[in-house]
């Protein structure tokens, strides 16, 4: 009947929404936000010269402002450097440029759902390997798998979501030796881990990086990404993004946070010791098992039932992340962000309730 | 050397990226922005309440009160509306799910660039199909390939950019009958010409229009479109849709601008009685044609060369738009927005000292 929707890619009719409950909650740990917002003396200087700007005009060409400002900050060569409208977007305008039908995406699993799901709608061939018992990279298995087959892209998130461990350099020096594709490392997660596989991209040219304002940097509601790759493949990649994907005003608060970054190693250190303090306390709690990570979220291990307690917990107006579809091996798992002291609190209380 | 960027898909690496000149010019005609920004007591308003907003947090999943917004405001509902960061973002995504290597795009020429790219990026065969010498849509050529070729989406631009001519009810109507693919009617104009094809989609689930808010609206600077189609449809659009690719800021303006749609419509007839003057003051100069056209741009055909008075009206100060280069048949042409009347007096002047 609905036959104008076989127009539609049979790949892309066979998955489903990403998909995320929007309910409001007074303690939000489900999306490894910062729990920090920008300073309200920062926000209103900002807010105060933004009204100047006209609004009815479109975004400068190419970015260069922010470009040239993420260059010194990073310190690469600006034409090393795409923005975006979240790294997400990058993302998926790399997989346009790299992946159609029939091409190897190669994913560990667990991961960042929406690699997957844009590699789906590429059509692309996915590849999942999974985690070591311990949650760490998979590499030997990855090194036979790239001995094997023509892989056209690898997407490591490190520190992984929603493990947590990162791809050691040593680790990923093999693969980027072993393999012939592009290699995309999302850092979404690099400052908590203080991490980067930024400098080995003089080695390997295939190396591209992608990074988000949206965790440490505390901007998740304005949506700014970049990605970092050899001048080369910015050209080809700059071919698919869209001309002014990111808007004026988020381009402006993203220039004056890296004028005030003092702000974000604050937040960081905050978060850091704060995650310290959460895992020794749930340690201490019968029931639930902390698992490490290098980010700003951790799982929790549970011998209930995920869904039951991740329930219990949204009862009592907390929200983490239910990760127990995600992946059998995580059918015991939730995922938690680092909250702010008070919400950390909140979170304790509500298991101790909960799980006694 | 860089045999890394054979990673790359050949049909990205033989296209040249979209580009625009970024220097600022004190008239500026050639991106067929709304000349007037939002009033400042407007601006002043909703930005102070969205100081109180939390910026580090995600935006809402689903965009869903700007989609109620836009349903009531649209007159359709809810589950007919999608909205992303520019109506081109959406556009791509439309493509992302409907086009792979070989499938057929079925294109009017000239018109949007980035339609054509974003096509090359997708691998799709690209039928093009010349406007009529009036620049008219070429209805007879299009319903002839629709019937030899199996084409999987058509995109027309009404009114279309840079030519100026809407595309008929009753040929659209005509096209719908006969195609078999998918139809997107870009209304990036459609509040100048007062024109849409909304209606037709009660009797055609396959055609889809796309919106945005950077032209009549008046906001380019922040990135906001939306697109309507068939509820069947927007659920296969959605899943490669990005979590998250409106971000708060944008969506808090556009939530405040439909509820100030007056200065729209204030705004729209300013623009259409200027461009009734300008056009009848440049048919007054020599060696200048402005074109007909229903939007809130127009073409002007020269004897001169195209180039040369882009410079020309360039070193006085005045940008439009050197189309001269998209097509072989508007090798005389420039593309003029409809500014402020200053914007225009500045115009007509830069044109008399140049063309005299």
């Amino acid at each position: 009947m609905n036959d104008f929707v076989n127009n539609i890619k049979p790949s892309v009719r066979a998955i489903s929404a990403y998909h995320l409950n929007g309910k409001q909650y007074e303690v939000k740990l489900n999306q490894n936000e910062n729990p920090y917002d920008l300073p309200k003396w920062l926000k209103d200087e900002l807010l105060d010269e933004f009204c100047g700007f006209a609004w009815n005009r479109y975004p400068s060409f190419g970015n260069l402002r922010l470009i040239e400002k993420l260059s010194s900050h990073v310190q690469i060569e600006p034409n090393r450097i795409l923005v975006g409208n979240g790294s997400n977007e990058l993302l998926q305008t790399l997989m346009a440029v790299s992946l159609s039908a029939g091409k190897k995406l190669l994913l560990v699993a667990p991961t960042f759902l929406i690699y997957h799901q844009l590699g789906r709608v590429a059509e692309a061939d996915i590849c999942e390997i999974e985690f070591e018992e311990d949650w760490s990279f998979p590499v030997n298995k990855i090194l036979s798998t790239l001995g094997q087959e023509q892989i056209e892209l690898c997407i490591f998130c490190s520190p992984n979501s929603p493990t947590g461990a990162t791809l050691k350099e040593s680790d990923l020096i093999q693969i980027l030796k072993r393999v012939k594709g592009l290699v995309l490392v999302d850092e979404a997660y690099h400052e908590f881990s203080k991490t980067s596989c930024l400098e080995l991209q003089s080695d390997f040219k295939n190396l591209i990086i992608t990074r988000t304002f949206s965790k440490a940097m505390g901007l998740a509601g304005l949506r700014i990404g970049y990605l970092i790759a050899h001048p080369a493949l910015i050209t080809e990649i700059n071919k698919a993004r869209l001309p002014y994907n990111l808007n004026i005003f988020s381009e402006f608060v993203a220039l004056k946070l890296l004028d005030h970054y003092d702000l974000v190693n604050k937040n960081v250190e905050k978060i850091l010791s704060e995650k310290e303090r959460l895992t020794r306390e749930l340690f201490e709690l019968n029931n639930v098992t902390p698992l490490p990570s290098e980010a700003n979220f951790f799982m929790i291990k549970t011998p209930t039932r995920a869904p039951e307690l991740f329930d219990k917990l949204a009862d009592k107006g907390v929200l983490v992340r239910d990760i127990s579809k995600y992946h059998p091996r995580l059918k015991n798992h939730l995922r938690i962000s680092i909250g702010t002291p008070e919400e950390n609190e909140n979170l304790i209380n509500s298991l101790k309730t909960t799980l006694f």
